[in-house]
């Protein structure tokens, strides 16, 4: 019998059907990608290939060998661009179109073709988490922007064809629905209730504990109660805190540790799985201030969203987070 | 520049880059699909292995050569199945958990393992069509069923593995939070204007003319303004109907026709392109009465639903459906 589980942050339905489905050791996969060197000459992203991106806007020096370990630049093919006005372009209200105003970065994560995000020790995650933070802060104060979304996507299932380890980061100047829906949800809790939805879900899931794969000082680490594909993992702040660009420069570094033991176990458990992971936050802390809170979601990616989903924004996923978070667990421990 | 245009259905945005895309004709693919026999051994949707399926719900027999000519059987791994009661499973409110109780069927839409339904004729699909309208009124009336969807995956990006042609069903005890909204908005519409939603918009792309690639008496076939992939299709019934249920069978037959040419349009002009298909309904025509109605999505899946999407909820497209819409025209004359 499958169970139909409702997201408490979207309030959007999962229906999870493990008759479906496999045994959680039956997602691993042979890493089979062929052996890839330090530098590859075709790669835009390798050291010396500098000229063949747009030009860079920031970068983390390398003081030792006079290069870099990260640059930032914007994409060579803009979701949306800085140049233009904001207006709409259509008379009727019925058809709304507004210019593609807005930042689209590429976080190249290191200098190195073959060193994958899932094999970079916590430094490495931090420094680049705290490239994201600058970025996110920068962009926020530019005209016209009402949210920015930072995001990864790791291998051909998750949407990338470049090997090169790289990140991305849209800031927009229109507010997803899906965003708007999750405010309205925390905030509509919060009526209810008089407490953040967040902090419940939190002490929810930590009272259950069986979902639970790390927790720090600072963040829990879990597979969500309804959680759309195998192996979800979302990584939370244990204390209110609602946007990306207040994280403390303490708790950058702690989110690095908790990032790579994420990464690292998933890429031991699955065998390198293809993923794709978001940092979903409200745009500043203002907004929505104690009711809604920034989080982390790794979506691994072994099946295919297809009509079921598109039809209804249901995802159907195929193993319960209690039987992932399990077999998890083992391969999180601090290393 | 790019565009940030808004559904007018559901108000969310898409993002149209076509900087990073290419022309029409680049959608192109090699038909590169191995030939496969009528009939294939190891198929369990080929006639002679009908044992293999679970227990057959509804045929279309075939009186000539006393067999059938589409077969409905329930989904061997059912997303829902219709044992149990429909109770909630979990105490918190946080945390909302109900069984999967519902119907998951699969449609054999015709006893020839090689006969593709972009191939079908519009009297093929006709009949198809029809087991689709039978299924769903039988299933409307069961007890806590409340939508209702009707999917097809053609193709492997599609996310189907089984090459024969099939469809399915979903009957659900809960309303998708996209359906929701979707009610939502046109209700907004009719608020605000006293006009139903869907009038307005096939009015509007009548007279805007750009996006229609066919019209008929009782339907329109366009490329919608907010496409979320290139090629995307929707066919709106041209006259007030809330629910696939409702559909005469005159229509049925119009849009058997209709169908063919879409589908065998977009199979010459792109070479055989997975796809998906939903049929979006409300869930009896007394729902939404004058504001909602009942469409086919066709969705061409030329790429992977990556980190930005599954971040927001925005599709981000590389097409105009302006000029898609004029590269397909010549594929959908009438035949």
């Amino acid at each position: 019998m499958s169970v139909i589980r409702q997201d408490p942050c979207t309030k959007e339905w999962v229906i999870i059907a493990t008759e479906r489905g496999r045994r959680p050791h039956d997602f691993r996969r042979p890493d089979d990608s062929p052996a890839e060197r330090p530098r590859e000459a075709s790669c835009p992203f390798c050291p010396g290939n500098e000229g063949q991106t747009p030009p860079e806007v920031f970068r983390v020096r390398d003081s030792q060998r006079n290069g870099w370990t990260i640059r930032v630049t914007s994409n060579k093919f803009p979701a949306l661009s800085p140049k233009g006005e904001l207006r709409s372009t259509k008379e009727a209200t019925l058809l709304e179109e507004i210019e593609g105003l807005g930042y689209h970065e590429v976080i190249v994560e290191t200098p190195l073709h073959n060193r994958g995000t899932p094999l970079m020790d916590g430094s490495e995650l931090e420094r680049i988490l705290r490239v994201f933070q600058t970025r996110y802060r920068a962009l926020r104060e530019k005209p016209h922007i009402k949210h920015i979304l930072i995001f990864k996507n790791h291998g051909e299932k998750a949407g990338t064809s470049l090997g090169h380890p790289h990140s991305q980061l849209v800031a927009m100047p229109v507010v997803p629905g899906m965003v708007q829906r999750e405010y309205e949800v925390a905030a509509n809790h919060y009526k209810a209730t008089g407490r953040s939805l967040y902090a419940d879900l939190v002490a929810a899931e930590i009272r259950e504990n069986s979902r639970v794969i790390l927790k720090t000082d600072g963040f829990l680490a879990f597979h969500p109660f309804a959680s759309r594909v195998p192996f979800e993992t979302w990584i939370v702040p244990r204390h209110p805190q609602t946007s990306f660009g207040e994280v403390t420069s303490a708790e950058l570094a702690e989110l690095g540790q908790v990032l790579r033991q994420i990464l690292y176990g998933l890429y031991t458990a699955l065998g390198n799985p293809d993923f794709n992971y978001m940092i979903h936050s409200a745009f500043t802390d203002d907004a929505s201030k104690a009711t809604y809170r920034w989080r982390v979601q790794i979506l691994p990616r072994s099946s295919t969203i297809a009509g079921f989903e598109l039809g209804t924004g249901i995802f159907l996923n195929t193993m319960l987070p209690e039987e992932t978070a399990l077999f998890m667990k083992p391969f999180v421990a601090t290393d």
